[in-house]
């Protein structure tokens, strides 16, 4: 605490992200990272980007990446923001679209960052209960309201939304903007980014850090209306000019050009995904259906807690959370089908 | 303009940086950019960044990076803040620092970025006048304030505080956070980094985008007492949690591991400047004193937007501010040796 802080700042209560050991050898699955590194495609324009070009700055506006982009989801370029990873698009949309008379809507269980961002940008907000099941209630967000946002699947829980839920939401909130963070889409969803050209209140987020392996490299983007996108740009170029470095830029662009790779990546962690659910549930585990590159499970038996001690001991990290609602569940980020055998290995042992 | 904006957005007047021009065969003197390209040693950490690695998050605390500054700077780690660019690094100070009743200080002519933050975060501010010899004039900040902040050397003029005028103010101004943003400061200034063990509300932002020719790499940071770096972080981890990507983190440990080539840059842009200084003078102009790695100068019998706009035909562009006291000058980056003597050579031949 000083003095000299603004007043905001004695109040906030910063994110805490997963934590990021510096001992190698674990067994890390505690913060949805890919089990496989990014296409060799996108390695190789991160090297050619490491020449004397980097003396001046990048494009601020970003435009190759973003006309790749809006090609590879057949919007227009001018429907496309990027951003330096999904969380800071997502601050921006906090601050452009979000601060309102009315509170923001949130699901209770959600990503823990939601709650962050209002107090930072004094956006009052109100949650919504999700149901036993832990599924978002679209009717439950019938109610004024300056914006909503909701993961979809969603974090922690990797439950799906289906599309025909999102359009009911849309037609039913239609004097506010939903944003619909998508950071976990591609292990399993339908995309909301069909949908943009229909509601102009519609924003959908994206990240390259999960599907396309590049958390290192901080690339996020949303894709909406002209409209809403220009009210995000006017932000961040209050902000900052240059949130993009160049080989971030290449590497994305690089990333959407090899649809190969990043299809049989995602094939691969839905695939151990569907064979750790069957062997956790073997162990007696109840869990979650999932569509993202997480699991959500609770022993009946075995406290979540203990249990995520319990394989820290054997160099395994998992995400607890002590949380109301979620204090008994494990999110077990989806590893190699090596590292995910030898979770399923070590529950067994420690189930006894 | 949309219904679905936060109210603040219809307000904002985004800041707009120099042009990046994507034809090449230019001579660009227009964004302060090194002529110099960076450390063999950068491309190299760079290269090695490239590989399956990436798919894991970069470390959200930079602790390597931050520590490499430390002991360059003969501080404590926990006295170092890094973000993405020196503006992300303002933009936060002006959360974390300068969000106070009184209004925030600056010179009336400066870095355009500053009211632009102003009116983003929503900090009120009143500017100080320079004198007539575009010097900064400390007894004239000796005001009820929030804040101060300023380059050093300033921007757009190039002239350089000494140290002492920067302690005398520390010494009249106690209650609140006065800001030295050196992004110029290692072409012949001297750092004010000296003397924040001597003053709690002392905050240093420097760049690697200027002196270590990484504008492509988006890498600030900024010094001062602990309590202050907090206040930072806080906002920081408010905001953004891994702003700086795994090559960038591993670029700018490189830079401040080459000091050689780093210095051996340096005197370059000061010795091209020293001769493109006198070429000026010698075609009439008149020539700011500069500690930075630009000029600003004007001619006076030939208006400055012209003369820009001649240059830009033979394909050199400059930097031109239509902005009252400054509309008759030219700010000129220091270019490499052969692109001094071009500019030289274009405006001698157009001065008839």
């Amino acid at each position: 605490m000083s003095r000299y802080w603004s007043p905001l700042v004695k109040s906030l209560t910063p994110y805490v992200p997963g934590e990021q050991p510096k001992i190698t050898n674990l067994i890390k699955l505690n913060t949805n990272e890919n089990p496989y590194g990014p296409s060799s495609k996108v390695l190789e324009a991160i090297r050619s980007e490491a020449s004397d070009n980097l003396r001046l700055y990048p494009d601020p506006n970003a435009d190759t990446l973003k006309q790749t982009i809006a090609d590879y989801h057949s919007v227009d370029k001018n429907q496309v923001f990027v951003g330096n990873g999904s969380d800071e698009v997502i601050a921006i949309a906090f601050q452009a679209l979000f601060k309102h008379p009315n509170p923001l809507l949130f699901p209770d269980i959600t990503y823990s960052f939601y709650p962050v961002w209002s107090d930072m940008y004094q956006v009052d907000y109100q949650t919504v209960p999700v149901t036993d099941n832990f599924e978002i209630d679209v009717q439950a967000f019938k109610q004024a309201n300056g914006g909503i946002i909701f993961p979809n699947p969603n974090a922690p829980t990797g439950r799906l939304l289906p599309l025909d839920q999102i359009k009911l939401l849309l037609e039913i909130n239609t004097d506010s903007v939903v944003v619909v963070d998508e950071a976990y889409i591609d292990f399993g969803g339908e995309s909301a980014i069909a949908l943009v050209n229909d509601y102009p209140n519609l924003l959908v987020i994206h990240t390259l850090s999960k599907s396309r392996s590049l958390a290192g490299m901080r690339v996020g983007f949303a894709i909406g209306h002209p409209d809403l996108i220009e009210g995000m740009e006017r932000v961040k170029n209050s902000f900052n000019s240059y949130p993009l470095d160049r080989p971030a830029q290449a590497a994305a662009v690089a990333s959407f050009l090899d649809e190969e790779y990043f299809q049989s990546c995602c094939q691969k962690v839905i695939a151990s995904r569907e064979s750790l659910t069957e062997a956790l549930t073997a162990l007696g585990f109840e869990v979650l259906p999932s569509a993202a590159n997480f699991i959500f499970a609770k022993h009946p038996e075995h406290d979540a807690e203990t249990l995520a001690n319990q394989l820290r001991e054997r160099s395994i990290i998992v995400r607890y959370f002590k949380k109301p609602k979620i204090d008994q569940f494990l999110r077990i980020s989806i590893g190699s089908t090596e590292e995910c055998e030898q979770l399923a290995t070590a529950l067994k042992d420690m189930l006894g």
